[in-house]
């Protein structure tokens, strides 16, 4: 990486949001841009919320909680006990500290502003200098077809703890909706040194990012090489249903099947140690790396890992 | 009192709620409806908040503040420091408690349930055994002409904290709005013993509730005496602006001057010990009583003795 090069991720939650925090402090302040997922957003006691952008917002603001990955630190529960009490819908837990988020966004939204400018003023606010970028500015909305049905995503995810077995998955809206303009602009600029697809699921929270109109073929033209990080290690993921989710739909449950769906679109899959040995005979190039992201040094050491190898890729 | 009475109470929030609170604890289980002043009403952050009825429902369900008069006991504001973080407005100050009342009711609302209903469902989850009515289901809005030109009320109220000279007041929406039946039923109910014009300010939080179209000729029709208690002792406002208002609207300041705001309407008035006497001329039979509510005793005592003074007109 040399000075003014910008690297550009894409990001769902939890998994995705770690990488970007080490990708965050390793590159210089301005450098990075980070395009979420927002497939699972969605509209829940009147609020728009958008937990894949809040995740991001509050892990490279330092707010996020150490532990469970998702939502605020010192965050309390006062407004869910009090809504229990009031017979309202408690199974999306919202805490005190993250409601504010909610109730700003659904109000700046109502009052017209897109959801990028909220998400840059939020960013600016919590001092994060990085651009956290939506995908889109318009709606898009992850569906399961699953057991019980066609599901929205968080009645599947959050609602139903992920237990319905997943048939088919759909980006209702995706269709129609433009990718951000600023995305399509970051993937243009020939300062780009890298795009790397974090280790987030790859059916729910990168596709509905690869399925707005444009993405895929703004990706390919793009000067800078793709690398995608394995969200499977050893057979298993980190956290949430990647793997349950792989096997209902009928693939093998390894790092292999990550890298073949991405077949076409990148340039470099990023492995766990644990499994490079078994990517050889794929199409793309593989580096070993540990992928497992426990510490803060984890993450900045796979952000260094990743961008090596992109930057020896393009030599 | 026999049994089978009912009682009536006009209220606005605060000084109304604790007369509210004596009658409650002193009648039989079912016998009180509390109509409420809703002109306070406002939506603020997307959200609809109704002040006076949140302050019926936890003074009356035992959940409210010990000290400051409006909002939850054990409160925190959490919400209110991250919203303050991320640039939201915070002159109207939500505790996180209250909170889930007004996202609960906004929801509620948007899906087409009336207020009362909401208001109903909200005080049989808090055990109250009264019935809490707002004064309409219609939308009616106070505002006020001031020194700064026209007001929202909160905008007033809250933000301005009343500084601004009051020149007139209006209830946007009341000459459209509808009495609600339940109030205009129970004000014909033969049941019904007493009317109690609770000691909330006149102007603002009893004026909205007589504005509505019917209600003064139902008050008038009723088989019950109409008791109103003075907000105003020894030229004094307990709490909030009702002697500043007085003054910029050219009333003498005292409790002559609110039993005459009532004249026509009420059949007894009762004054603080310290106001009586200079009462006598009043055209309205004028009841001394320790109107001062500081301990719960106070308000149990000041229940008696107008629900007693109007037993004796009775006769």
């Amino acid at each position: 990486m040399s000075d003014g090069d910008r690297v550009l991720a894409l990001s769902g939650g939890v998994g995705g949001a770690k990488l970007a925090l080490g990708l965050y402090r390793i590159l210089p302040a301005g450098s990075l841009t980070v395009v979420a997922n927002t497939g699972d957003d969605f509209e829940h006691l009147g609020l728009s919320i958008s937990p894949d952008l809040d995740t991001l917002l509050y892990t490279l603001g330092g707010l996020d909680h150490p532990e469970q990955g998702w939502g605020r630190r010192d965050e309390t529960w006062n407004f869910m006990a009090a809504l229990e009490q009031l017979g309202g819908e408690t199974w999306f837990r919202l805490g005190d500290r993250d409601l504010a988020a909610h109730v700003e966004r659904t109000r700046r939204l109502k009052a017209g502003e897109p959801l990028s400018a909220i998400v840059a003023d939020f960013a600016r606010r919590f001092g994060i200098a990085a651009r956290i970028l939506p995908m889109s500015d318009d709606r898009v909305r992850t569906r399961l077809y699953t057991g019980d049905g066609w599901l929205d995503f968080q009645d599947y995810f959050v609602r139903r703890r992920c237990a319905p077995a997943v048939r088919e998955i759909a980006f209702a809206g995706a269709g129609d909706a433009r990718p951000h303009p600023e995305a399509l602009a970051a993937l243009a600029d020939p300062r780009l040194a890298a795009i790397v697809i974090c280790p987030s699921n790859p059916f729910i929270s990168i596709d509905p990012i690869l399925s707005l109109p444009g993405f895929r073929a703004a990706l390919r033209a793009s000067p800078a090489p793709v690398v995608a990080v394995s969200p499977i290690i050893a057979g298993r993921a980190v956290k949430g249903p990647t793997a349950k989710m792989m096997e209902e739909l009928g693939l093998p449950v390894d790092a292999a099947a990550v890298a073949r769906h991405y077949a076409g679109l990148i340039d470099l899959f990023v492995a766990d140690e644990a499994d490079a040995a078994a990517l050889a005979e794929l199409a793309v190039p593989v580096v070993a790396a540990r992928t497992l992201m426990t510490s803060l040094g984890d993450r900045e050491n796979l952000a260094r890992a990743v961008l090596g190898a992109a930057e020896r890729l393009k030599r």
